[in-house]
């Protein structure tokens, strides 16, 4: 169930992502725009979606936070790529936008797909003011210097520090880097119903912590022409990682526990919240 | 009058940055934070607190979109002078992010700076769920790729272009890269007031264009010592300006008419708005 839902919203998510890029000026800034949001999982857009039928809310309303937050997400993976920052020449099996442009329009394209999100977020048609004002203060929240970009600044500084990180370090930098943007993510739907978000946080948590354990195991163990991107590069750069830290199996002992959490908190939906179980699970056994 | 207010607006920012600045993790990415949102004019700040007041708003609650629009100029600017765009090592006379800290630090605190202003836009304090959710779209368009990045985008794409811009080119440039963001600020008081913004936005737009027109003007005939920043530099990169087009006395000439639009668009406001009409005036006789 749950592969064909994420089929079908990634779908959805594409189609109205070309509708809302369709009316930007044709420049190399907007045809970016374009590029960075096409293809990829759309797994926080997916937890939108079914977060949002969880609590009965139509996808005509649903789908503005869903490509929100693919919109900031895609804007945190150009200016990631970027030569001063990761500088990484492949993503979704293709060039990056400032090896396919330039670095100029590669700032400029993330820079206005943040813009994009807030847009998006505060669409009339997410529902009542009080809804749109949330859903963008806490977009903001996710996103911003306590959130997302914490994690990113977190990560550089471990670049840079003497020593590898703790576990308890790692995890709160993942907490920030990947952990928020999913936490948004999954409480969207709470959100858009003004309902509890609590158990739905939790289960978010857990799966971001999960989804990245993966990562560590997927760039280790991994296929790169799978994946799309490069592999193994925080092993040759040192860094610490899930997998450094736990070993191979201790890392995929701790993901799975991390899922079964996941299912745990999602306890008081009841067996409404099974595809978001498969979602669970899925992200433990991705390739890419 | 205005000066007053200007340097009354201008504490008011700052503090309030630093009371929202205080509680960022002590890394890089929030000193840089902290650092590209001291000093500069607070234009854009003040016109919002100054049409607040003219629509009887509180400062208590119009503090917070003005500190979100001085947090989106200051990541705007931060972006603009990495070596990939405008390449600048000079801002209000220090040195420049990525020259202070390094160019991913600029990068990251632009984009921490951008989510920022949708968090103070959204803020609980701002008014009424509606006049929060108004406030954030408004702000997402006007900063985004059909506003302000569109004005940079096609800024960088006249740069390559086999011809100089025309005068109507120039003009739909600045309109974004600098008038989307004064329009915004202006009609910010109006929108906490649930009010018709049209006045303002009519004001706005002929200041925004005055503005950019002095700007050049500054360009030309400026002093890098007041300034705070390299000039001459469109003239030596062979760009067309409001000056190279129109010629000096003419840029003048035109700066001083479209001023005179500006402050006869504030005749439903009557002597209330004589402080806007002062900053009027202000914009095309500053030195820096």
């Amino acid at each position: 169930m749950f592969r064909e839902r994420l089929a079908q919203d990634a779908a959805s998510i594409q189609a109205h992502f070309n509708t809302v890029l369709s009316d930007f000026a044709d420049l190399p800034v907007a045809q970016a725009m374009r590029y960075a949001t096409a293809g990829g999982k759309r797994l926080r857009g997916f937890l939108v979606l079914e977060s949002a039928r969880l609590h009965g809310i139509a996808e005509d309303r649903a789908i503005w936070p869903a490509t929100a937050i693919e919109a900031l997400h895609a804007y945190s993976l150009v200016h990631d790529d970027l030569p001063c920052m990761d500088d990484d020449d492949l993503r979704r099996g293709r060039p990056t936008v400032h090896v396919k442009w330039d670095e100029a329009t590669a700032v400029l394209a993330g820079d206005a797909l943040q813009a994009l999100a807030f847009e998006l977020a505060t669409h009339p048609d997410c529902g009542p003011d009080a809804v749109r004002a949330d859903l963008s203060l806490s977009l903001a929240q996710a996103s911003g210097a306590r959130g997302m970009v914490l994690g990113q600044a977190l990560d550089i500084a471990a670049e840079t520090a003497d020593q590898p990180l703790t576990l308890a370090q790692i995890t709160a930098l993942q907490d920030g880097k990947t952990g928020a943007l999913f936490e948004w993510s999954a409480c969207a739907g709470a959100r858009l119903a003004q309902a509890d978000p609590a158990p739905l946080r939790q289960y978010a948590q857990a799966l971001g912590l999960a989804f990245q354990i993966a990562d560590d195991i997927l760039d280790e163990e991994g296929d790169a022409a799978k994946a799309g991107k490069r592999l193994r590069k925080d092993a040759e750069a040192g860094k610490a990682t899930f997998v450094s830290l736990l070993g191979l199996e201790g890392a995929k002992s701790r993901a799975a526990t991390l899922v079964d959490d996941a299912c745990a908190a999602l306890e008081p939906y009841g067996a409404a919240a099974q595809c978001l179980r498969e979602a669970a699970r899925f992200v433990i056994s991705r390739e890419s």
